[in-house]
């Protein structure tokens, strides 16, 4: 990966551009050969309307069939572009499975990936073996017990703060599995369906699922509240029997600081990278 | 079409089945050569788990595109099938488009069509040209232009009671387009759609679509409210240009008469039927 940029070269301007997708009918985000990827149906769309090559910054990389309602990513476009109905343009381009929601011209240092904050995820699930209705079918996840919402969220705040997460995450060299959690609270909405708030600076691939996974199992009585806190501890990867299903997770929201918090953090990469080369 | 039945014929069992269905990549519910329509697939699916020979009778025929919560039907089944597992079964057979949401059995008389006492739909659309996010894109219309919710309601109230809605109605040879029209209102829900109710004892063919595409006229100040009324009076076909599609709309609930009821419907149906035979 290339060194993370806050602004973008001379002649170019920096958007941020915020998405949505139904993630049934792709391969997640991140380009990949011979697979439908949001990632390479934006930049196509983007490469097509700047009529220059364009490559994105995303906040949040999605799994295969992972939906996003709130993803952020940055671009560089040139800044002779006409960039009243980009949104438009893109929209006409795109399926209607992915939408440009937003696009705004960033004008302070400001990076999709490296400036957030923290992602807001949600898992919706349908549980007690109700037949899912086609027009919920997209974002939900079914389970065939009646969970207990109480149980469920006294399982869940045995994961907030930091941890390694390492047993609930699928290894990958080279990447810590050091994670900050800092909202995970389960409630049921009006129509019956179980709502997960997910909420940490970042997530390791597949984070979520596995956590949702966890919960299950204790809510379910399959396992005591303490093996949650044994198995964080233990660092042993949980079985992948346990994970729950992409299609019930949806990208919700990504927070960034304020644009004189961005200015300050700025200047710290800046003086980390200045330090870094000494 | 055959007059319509109570009861089974002697031999068989009368399910009550009802059905939840994502229109969108159907046409329709009625079997047409060549279509892939709800009721081919249905039927097909329960000809193959009773292993005879199923016809469907519906309470709401909807058009392409339309979708349904809450759809109804009745189906003959020989008495000697085993209905335990039933709707599991239809459901694996069935895409996750169509889903059988519950099977009952019918011990008095009943007939889904005909014993029906009126249809709830509900039209949902995004206006102010706002970009519809991909995991609601379902069942949605969307209009450029904001609409007033009070406006709406003032000229769906107009409409209320009992007319010939020949002007809101495609033509069909042979049937009535007198309907009451017992509610039709507006409210905007917490995600800023806005949901029409539109109820009646039946529909014609369009005409919930033809009845939105006034109001919205009206809402919008193409046409003044006395309009609406004229052209009830007029009974003169509003242009095709003002049908909503039918991707916004939803068969949401039936109603039928108690058990009792049912008995007193049966015997005044049977009892015209012998009048007329006379």
């Amino acid at each position: 990966m290339t060194e993370p940029t806050l602004y973008p070269e001379s002649g170019f301007l920096r958007l941020r551009i915020d998405l949505a997708y139904d993630g049934t009918n792709f391969s997640g985000w991140g380009k990949q050969p011979d697979r439908r990827t949001v990632q390479e149906e934006v930049e196509k769309a983007l490469t097509t309307a700047t009529q220059s090559k364009i490559e994105t910054i995303v906040a949040g990389r999605t799994d295969a069939g992972v939906h996003a309602i709130g993803q952020v990513i940055h671009v560089d476009v040139p800044d002779t572009l006409n960039l009243d109905d980009l949104s438009y343009k893109l929209n006409r381009m795109l399926d209607t499975d992915v939408r440009v929601m937003k696009v705004a011209v960033v004008n302070g240092p400001f990076n999709a990936r490296f400036s957030a904050l923290r992602r807001h995820y949600t898992y919706k699930i349908l549980d007690g073996n109700q037949t899912i209705s086609p027009l919920n079918r997209l974002d939900v996840a079914s389970w065939y017990r009646v969970l207990d919402v109480d149980l469920m969220n006294q399982a869940s705040a045995l994961m907030l703060g930091s941890h390694d997460f390492a047993a609930y995450c699928k290894f990958r060299e080279g990447s810590t599995t050091v994670r900050n959690l800092q909202r995970f609270e389960w409630s049921r909405d009006s129509a019956g369906f179980l709502i997960g708030d997910v909420v940490a600076d970042s997530f390791c691939y597949s984070m979520v699922r596995n956590l949702v996974g966890a919960v299950v199992c204790v809510a379910d009585g399959r396992f005591g509240p303490e093996w949650i806190e044994q198995t964080l501890a233990n660092k042993v990867r949980i079985s992948d029997s346990l994970v729950f299903p992409a299609c019930g997770l949806t990208l919700r929201q990504v927070d960034y600081p304020t644009d004189d918090q961005l200015l300050e953090q700025a200047k710290v990469m800046i003086g980390k990278r200045d330090n870094g080369s000494h």
